[in-house]
């Protein structure tokens, strides 16, 4: 089967959680040993999780991953970035090398941590944290033309899927997204734009850092590249190749994977909240399987995480990437799925005289 | 030594944090392999770290301990809660039993648990967790007299400060606030509105879920307390002695033992934030070492905070008490700590080129 066939056939496979679980594990919060409604936000995360797996109480969520997915960007030629394209892959084997500020997060909240290389430009080292994948070394730039072709962009999605699926049935039942790519803010404010219809100058930020004039070419570089490709909503594939990244794509491809299984994946910032984006496009009821673990300060992350109907767990004015505002959400989630399972109710607590 | 005494002598043995430490630690972030500042908020508190423990990097916070404090309220006559004063005994039974919503969270986060009994209004059965500091059974109301007196205020300060120097003397390196006490919101919003001079009006919250007849009562009930007792600032154990209760006299003197051994101590809700400023009124400096878990929906709360000079981590509309809210904050705070002894600096990841 072609691959853009395969991909079509995989966010067909996506149903929308189970209503009904969920409700049954928001009257179970009632009855639990507490005033209703004192765990604020972590009641309504729970009695999603329950939707998501169909199961009151949830499962424990035990075995999470993080997948870190790579690739480089032809629009950094445009000069969108202060940092050169080599750094990425000099960050991937920072990744392998375990000195990374994701290794340090997966390591404290209990993560395991995966690396997917779909186009960084460069021949990596093997490595068994590294999964390569190569679509492609790195896009084009998508100022100037297509970033991939359309072949591409649904291997690099199914590659994100076929991670996230080979992970699930060894057993991981939480997902976290991560992502790697000097410049790859940029392809998510295209996305964003597209997807939100918002001006490239409400959706594009500062990136790792950069000055009011680059920031201000940056937003230029994305409204060109609107311009030129006039995105069809409906073609997302054609949106994806267009505008796109390959980490974009296989993330993309993970939160697709993910609801099919029922498994709740967490989204970190803004590059994975353009993906998240996109994987809707092709599949609307995927979103009932995301979590929006941070609030990145890159402006396109609310306007992607308001269009997707998600609230972040945390606001920590992070813009790191990597997975790291994803990973810091993981044992916050856990908790709201655990309370769920362990707590004692009113009844069984002796909590008898409540009104 | 007179119980007052011993209080004002702990108080004279906080130092502020070491900013020298602090100062490094902010140099050293601005080395690793990141984009300089793309951590947000876990920056600036690992600087902070730093600073408590005058280490760079600070300690892995590998040991966190929570505390629940308990005790009842005799102003819940005045019909200032809708849960009876039974319940405070109950739940303490319950977490005892490992039921309660602080259980659930302190295994998930990987904390250990203690209870300490400073003034339930009942005989609790021994057990393992539970240790028994009670110094009277409950308070008075504290809108007809006096809450406790000036002795058993300074005896609840030092069973906290006790049970936190003992934790630790036993390897505990990072200490967690919690609370258990019908009513208690009552006290925290009379100690509020007297530090920070806030009307009650703007400190009483809804407890456990009281409707608007009932928290207008309580309203009114705080304003009382304030007016009959006219607390004195420069007598902070008259004002706990007359308006407090005697889990948040504990909670306070737990803070000022964190402060003296340079650990951190990270708050719940409201009942904890009052308690620091209490600790703040007898040692200013020891808002250096605190960490505000979690933003309560108690109004009084963001007044405290804000007069502490403290911005919450968490924000996730939670009303719990119990410790559950500083709890959460845990693998943020370890996280923190973490990075900066764990990542890379750009020299050692080979980020070389960068601007």
């Amino acid at each position: 089967m072609a691959l853009e066939d395969r991909v079509r056939e995989l966010a067909a496979e996506v149903r929308p959680p189970d209503e009904a679980a969920a409700n049954v594990a928001r009257e179970r919060h009632a009855r639990l040993a507490k005033p209703p409604g004192s765990l604020g936000s972590l009641e309504e995360l729970g009695a999603r999780l329950s939707g998501m797996s169909g199961e009151v109480p949830p499962p424990l969520l035990e075995s999470p991953a993080v997948v870190v997915c790579a690739g480089d960007h032809g629009v950094l030629e445009r000069g969108v970035s202060s940092w050169p394209k080599e750094v990425t892959a000099t960050m991937v084997g920072n990744f392998c090398a375990g000195g990374a500020a994701v290794n340090v997060l997966a390591r404290t909240v209990g993560v395991r941590l995966s690396v997917l290389d779909v186009g960084v430009a460069a021949d990596l080292e093997r490595h068994p944290l590294l999964r390569t994948a190569k679509k492609k070394a790195g896009t084009d730039d998508i100022s100037r033309g297509v970033a991939m072709s359309r072949e591409e962009a649904a291997g690099a999605m199914m590659s994100g899927a076929g991670i996230a699926e080979e992970l699930i049935e060894s057993g991981v039942d939480l997902l976290v997204t991560g992502d790697m790519g000097i410049g790859n803010t940029t392809p998510a404010a295209a996305l964003i734009s597209t997807f939100t219809g918002r001006s490239p100058g409400e959706t594009t930020g500062r990136g790792t850092g950069i000055d009011d004039e680059t920031h201000e070419l940056k937003i230029r570089v994305v409204g060109e590249a609107l311009e030129l490709h006039e995105p069809d909503l409906h073609d997302p594939l054609g949106v994806l190749a267009a505008l796109g990244g390959l980490e974009h794509a296989a993330i993309a491809g993970l939160v697709l994977m993910g609801a099919v299984y029922g498994v709740p994946v967490v989204l970190d910032g803004v590059v994975s909240n353009s993906a998240a984006l996109m994987a809707h496009a092709f599949a609307p009821a995927c979103a009932g399987y995301l979590i929006a673990g941070h609030l990145s300060v890159e402006p396109g992350a609310a306007v992607a995480l308001e269009s997707l109907g998600l609230e972040p767990i945390l606001d920590l004015k992070m813009r790191l990437g990597e997975g790291t505002g994803g990973l810091l959400a993981v044992p916050i989630v856990q908790v709201a799925a655990r309370v769920l399972g362990e707590m004692a109710t009113m009844g069984e607590a002796g909590v008898g005289c409540v009104p």
